[in-house]
């Protein structure tokens, strides 16, 4: 690859954002654990990460409080950005969970490292904001985070579930932050469970019957 | 895949924006002439799609006028949905681009009609007013969805300008309208072009030696 910023004449301002924008293109090649709904293949993040803008600009009304979508779009546009540094870790993989926020962050030095400092802090704090997932955009950003893979999950029969041997009481342990940020989401991933568990694809709580 | 409006208890609303989501699931499969930049295969739709929202936020101080950077990315994501019906037609394609406006619109039909009818409305309006490129708005996200492929086939030493034997004439011609929305952007397009030129990506206009 031939560098931007070795191009005559560029403004130096654009160099670097233009090569934020590069770097951030190595996003379409890092693998999550989720099937695309028709199963022929895993989901990247960055495709992910357009899923989940659409998500938040056809659910908007299902948030909790008083949202401003534009900035819950912008978190979920950025998200996963630091992953072009450290990978993805999956929901259900408890010991990369652990070390997970420490290699995050170094990773946000890196990628927003790229960008023009006034751009660099501001896309920062809206990364941190949804991590911290406080504030109410945050927190309906995060629903939308955890209610995709469910519906990937029920669109290819199992996907992740199957993967990692999920039952039900761990799936929605692992999920419930979405009645945070939007109770009607939880209610679809609720009624999703039940048929998942229904249909096999999902491990009943042990000792209860599907 | 179980569809999820068969999923008892589900608002019938809800319902439907979740069939829309899911049905827009199907960009993932849809295979730009484009490569990522690391050239390792073609760009799917929703990555281009992710990567334009991406480009928005980060070089809107170089649009002209008074833009409204969150339409832009409202148009940026939903800019190519059509394509789940239609498919992708490549910008140096001159005999499919005649049949295509007509072909989009009826897949706008089908994609926008998966919505409430108030949020289709809404959805399709935005989705219009890029493809007509007249507001500031629209040609803001027009020069970006022309500038990222340039950087692509930059990236990756020719790509879709080696796929269809582009010179330098005919891609200024096609991609002129970056100047419209943004012309610091043009003048990036500019260098990119020479320097593609000079090594032998791009071909030069006949006649002229690069």
């Amino acid at each position: 690859m031939a560098p931007l910023d070795q191009l005559p004449g560029l403004d130096g301002r654009l160099a670097r954002q233009l090569g934020f924008l590069m770097e951030a293109d190595r996003l379409k090649g890092v693998l999550r654990g989720s099937r695309i709904a028709d199963g022929s293949r895993r989901e990247n993040t960055a495709e992910h990460s357009w899923h989940l803008a659409l998500f938040a600009l056809v659910l908007r009304e299902w948030a909790v409080g008083d949202v401003d979508v534009w900035r819950v779009v912008q978190m979920l546009l950025l998200h996963d950005l630091v992953e072009v540094e450290c990978g993805d870790t999956p929901l259900f993989d408890a010991d990369a969970a652990d070390t997970q926020a420490g290699l995050e962050e170094a990773a946000a030095d890196i990628v927003f490292g790229h960008l023009p400092s006034d751009q660099a802090g501001a896309l920062r704090a809206l990364w941190a904001e949804f991590e911290e997932a406080r504030t109410p955009d945050a927190k309906f950003a995060k629903a939308l985070d955890r209610l995709q893979p469910i519906l990937l999950n029920h669109a290819v029969g199992g996907g992740t579930w199957a993967d990692y041997a999920v039952d039900e009481g761990r799936e929605r342990a692992l999920t419930g932050r979405i009645a945070d940020g939007a109770p009607a989401l939880w209610g679809v991933a609720q009624a999703v469970f039940a048929d998942a568990v229904a249909r096999g694809w999902l491990r009943p709580v042990p000792g209860t019957m599907p």
